[in-house]
Order: C-alpha cells, then structure tokens, then sequence
C-alpha cells in the first residue's frame, strides 16, 4: 500500500500549499538523532526546520541529508536571550516554545519526533501539514456549531438553521492534529489501559466553540505565529521544577482564553499522525501528580478569566493573564508566581527578537 | 452487502439495549403511508410506533403489517386537547410533538418518512435507534472537550490534561443524528449546490458545550422524555403562521439552553440515517425567508438568555423561557407574542396529560 516516494514528491511540490514554503517553519524538540524525518521527507523536506535540542549541549544531533535546518541547544539559547533564558525550560520538551520565538516566519509546525506518518483507512499515507495549513488557511467558526463538522472542507456546508451572518466565520489561528495508536492518555489512564491503542479514524475537523477549554497537545501542532505567537509559551517545566507534562496543556488554556477574547479560532481534528512509543507511565505520574492535582484550581481560573477590553494584541493579553495568575493561582502553591514572572520574561523575550516592524514572510537558512 | 433480516432481527434481539423496548416509543409525523418502515422492520418492529397523522383527517394512512402503534389526526389531537390545541402546528411536522405529549415512555426516537438505513464504510447496516441508546444512556461531558471525541466510546477515553472531576459527566437529555445522501442544507444553500450530497461518515459522537447553540434538526432525533420533555416543542409552524422549517431549530434553542441551566447534556454524531430526498427549495424559501431574517436576532437572545435559580425543573425553565421571549422577541414581529403564548399552553397541555405521578415505564399499545 506503500506509494512511491517520488509520486508523493510531485503530489507536495504541485499542491497550491507548497507556495507557503517560505512562510512554515517545522520546530522539533529532540534529545536524540532525528532518524524519524527520513519517513516525512516527502512532506517536509521543501520545510525549514527549526531544531530545539534538549538536554547535554554537547551531544551532537544527526539531521538526515537533504534537510534545511538551523539548531539550538542550551548554549544557543543562553547566549541569544541572556538572562531571559531563565523562561525556557530544560529536559522538558516545552523547550520547544524557543524555537517559535526565534522563527520568523508566519506559521509553525511542531511535531514529536516519536511521531510518524499516518495512513488513512483507504491506506494512504496522510500529509498531515497540508491538513494543518488547509486548517489554518481556511475560517473558524466559534460562535455557532455546525453539526456537519467543518463547513469550509469539500462536500460540505453550513447546516439549515446556522446563522448567516455568522458564516464568514473568524481567522484561524491553531489547528491541532491528533494520534493514531498511542493515545495521549495521562499517567493513571496509561496505567489502567495500557494495551488501549487508537484506531477510530474521525474524518473531522471542527472548532472548538468559544467558551470552551481543551487539552491541547503539542506532539501535533499547528498555528499562525503572527495570530497567536507571543501566548504560545509552554511554561516552566522539567528540571527544577515541580511539574512536567503541563507545558502543552498551560499553552492550550492560555491560547483558547486569548482567542476567545481577540475572536480568533482553534480546530481540534485532522490531520493524524501515527503516535509510535508510549512513553513510561511511572516516570509520567511523578511528573503529573501535582499537575493532576492543580488542574482542578487552574481549569476553573481559566473557564472565568476575563480579560480587560484594552488587551487588545496577544502581547497585552499576556502580560494581563500573567497578572491573574499571579493573584489567583500564586495562592496554590509558590510554582505559580514563578510561572507568572515567566511569563512576563517570555513576552519581553519575545518582543526582543521580534521587533513589531518585523517581517514575517523572510525564511531564513540554517 | 444486504445482510440477511433475520440476522438483523437476531443481533437487534440479543442486543442489551432491547430490554428497552418498553421504554421507548418512536414518534413519526406523516401524511403518507408509512411503507419507509418496511426498510427498518429489523431494527423497529420490536418498537411501539406513535404517528402523527397531518393534513387531512379522513385519509387512512396504511401502516405495514406487523408494526405496533397508535395514530392520531388532528380530529384526535382536537378531542384530546380541547382549546389547548391550538399549539400544536398544522400542516407542518413541527405536529410531531403531540406524539412526544402523549407517550408514556422514558425515551423517543423521533424519525421522518422519508429517512432510510444508513450503511456504515464497510457496507454494514447501521441500527441507528441503537447508537441513540447507547448515546443517551451514556454519559456527557459538556464542560470541557474531550479531542478524542466521545470518551465512553469503545477504544475511547479522556485525553491527558482533562480534569478527573469532570469524568464522571452528566446524564444525557439529547440525541441528535446525522444524514448521508441529502445534507439538511436551508432554501438558500440548497438552491446554491443543488447536486451537493453528503458522503462523509464522520465516526463520532459529542458533547456540545455548554454554553453553545447547534442547529438541531429533527429528521433523526433522540431524547430522554422524563429529563427534557417538555421542553421539545416544536413551536408554531406550517398552517396560518408566517414561516415554517424552525420548528426543530425552535426546540433545539430552547433545550440547549434548558439543558445548560439544568446541568444535562446534548451530543451530536452519530447515528447516521440516509436521507432519501431534497425538498423543494422555492417551497422552503417560502416557508424560511422570515426565520432566515429573525434567526439573526433569536440567537443572540438565546445567547444570552439567563434562567434563574429557582427553575429547578423543565417546565419552570420553559414557562420563564415563554416570559423573556415575550418580553425581547415579541418586539421583532407580533409572531413571537403568540408563540410565547403557546409555548405555555403546550407546558399545561403536557402537564395534563402527565401529572406528575405518572409512570415512564408503563407502555401502552394502539
């Protein structure tokens, strides 16, 4: 069932996608060689790759031949943001948020590198960044539910009864892809099923309705940097910290808060990737635990935030949702004032490599 | 592909679900004979069958052997409602509801005659009244979205970052299904793709959040009675009223908001029925050109409808529902007074014939 490499090669470089080229950086976090990229290449080899290397700065990261990148280990993001590094994580793969900061392209792809290429049912290997840039490129629709999914996909419409005047819809500013075979389950649902593999493929995509929280996970991930960039932070976890594995999870509260608030739009849906190794369930509950506990404090702050009519760019609507952190959250346990300083040190990070004069559509090589 | 109906008939038998046979009545409005039933003898005939017989009296409407069920015309609903007739439609489906009146059942499932068995991809027959059952005797999660869609789904469960507090849901009110061949499109979209047809099998059920409307439409429709009943009304449509086609929009705004309030859930998804035939669209322009037009001023108003705290019961929600409508739609077109007016003549007709001491369990055969 396997096409050829070159049939899909043609099909990538003829799709109307491909002018976006210049304007997508893929980010990879990664502790080890990236072996997994030879099974994307056909999709992601015309990409320029944004490598986060965790861990040992030493250690060096084997990229197969053919791939444009540019790298940064820990050293590399010392050096670039001083003492604001103090806001991107290490042995966490939240580090992965400082390779959003320093693109400076439009969109951005992140993907895990346990992560492969999914098949269809009909036994087609899936592009999945062509689905992500179909879902970013195309409106959302987060007043209204459309019971017939994604009105904007072919064979498909806005149902009777659906409001005309809300059917241009809103920007799209993050697609969130999902998993074939290992879900991304926590560390008790791993532990009590852990032969549960997933193989319910949903032709769907939908947006998430105003108003409403997801978890958001970042082993498949899409967005539009210009949209939504400055509150794509994945939090302080990892080494030296109580926490792991929220990192994805505090990114996806903060971005659907903001969204919500700017009328920006989040699908949740297709594209799969085929999620290969589960990781181990004993490490992840003591990375979770607390996170398991405090999601219960945080998922209630979240669902009332309310942010001031002034917060009128991502930036402003960060630094104000640092604030209420700060006031509300700090009271659970000290973890969240630190939090909160990070964040205000992420935007200024951020702000520092990205002068608002910038332009977003300069690639850069690596 | 056809399978044999007698192995229908066996698994439909052996099923779990079919010791609720005498907790369910299915409720059908028609003015024709009712031979579309011929296709669902397997998965129906076990089932007591309510119709609702619109337009002309005096016309016998043929029922294939075999089938149990009671019928009314609108002679019957005259006799049995007296002056509080009057809020049932004429003339339009929106009749359906007096069926839902005057069932004693726990659960309906409501059908149109011109709907079929659907096939799933592998060709298979799908039992749509059991993928109802199973929707509304488990739970929903609408206070926070599950990205693995329906999480008590075979092979299915919360995703990592979903808060455990929330995984014991809340009790399912509402059922909604979906169409292959002809997509429930409005006059406009229908006049726009005449020739779209919806071959798109989407595998999955889900909570709509709270807090978000649907168009809900009452072609392939589920619901516990004893939880939302009198709340499923269809409004004033068809004969002497200014539009018609929102009697199932109507109803859906207005369970929504009740089942929000009350703390019960509405999924939408699967089962999918097929869809026989488009309707006339010049007809449906006719019947939909006002709520095209008002829809854009209901929706808001249900937005940002608030019941009180002391609604502690569906007929106390919909009675102060009928009050605020008065109160804000009334304005918009003298149509909305008198619909006000009849949506609390249907909670006293329903409250005669239920008082409260009524069994759901006790069927009855026509």
């Amino acid at each position: 069932m396997n096409e050829p490499a070159t049939a899909i090669e043609a099909a990538v470089a003829a799709s109307p996608l491909h002018q976006l080229k210049d304007e997508l950086d893929i980010v990879i976090p990664t502790i080890r060689n990236l072996d997994f990229l030879e099974m994307w290449r056909p999709f992601l080899q015309p990409y320029h790759l944004i490598i986060v290397q965790d861990g040992d700065p030493s250690k060096t990261i084997k990229v197969p031949n053919g791939f444009d990148y540019e790298l940064y280990n820990r050293n590399d993001i010392n050096r670039i943001l001083g003492p604001k590094a103090s806001c991107i994580s290490f042995k966490d793969s939240a580090c992965r948020c400082f390779g959003y900061m320093v693109s400076k392209k439009k969109y951005i792809f992140t993907i895990d590198d346990d992560c492969f290429v999914a098949k269809d049912p009909s036994g087609k290997a899936i592009n999945a960044l062509e689905q992500h840039i179909k879902n970013l490129l195309s409106p959302s629709t987060p007043f209204f539910f459309n019971t017939l999914y994604d009105p904007f996909a072919e064979g498909a419409d806005f149902v009777r009864g659906y409001p005309f005047s809300l059917r241009e819809g809103v920007s799209t500013a993050v697609s969130h892809g999902l998993w074939l075979n290992i879900p991304d389950y926590d560390a008790p649902t791993q532990l009590v099923k852990p032969l549960e593999r997933n193989t319910r493929f949903v032709d769907a995509v939908l947006t998430i309705p105003k108003g409403t929280l997801f978890p958001m996970c970042g082993m498949n991930l899409a967005f539009d940097r210009q949209l939504i960039g400055p509150a794509m932070y994945f939090g302080l976890m990892g080494e030296g910290q109580p926490i792991g594995r929220y990192d994805d999870m505090w990114a996806g509260w903060c971005i659907k808060v903001i969204c919500d608030h700017l009328g920006l739009g989040v699908k949740t849906g297709l594209p799969y990737i085929y999620h290969s190794k589960a990781s181990n369930p004993f490490v992840n509950l003591r990375k979770e635990y607390k996170g398991i506990y405090w999601q219960e404090d945080i998922i209630p702050f979240f669902q009332q935030v309310v942010l001031p009519k002034d917060c009128t760019t991502v930036q402003k609507c960060y630094i104000e949702l640092a604030k209420q952190v700060k006031e509300k959250l700090g009271k659970i346990d000290p973890y969240f004032d630190k939090l909160a300083d990070a964040m205000v040190t992420w935007i200024q990070a951020w702000d520092g490599l990205n002068p608002t004069s910038a332009s977003f559509s300069n690639g850069r090589t690596g």
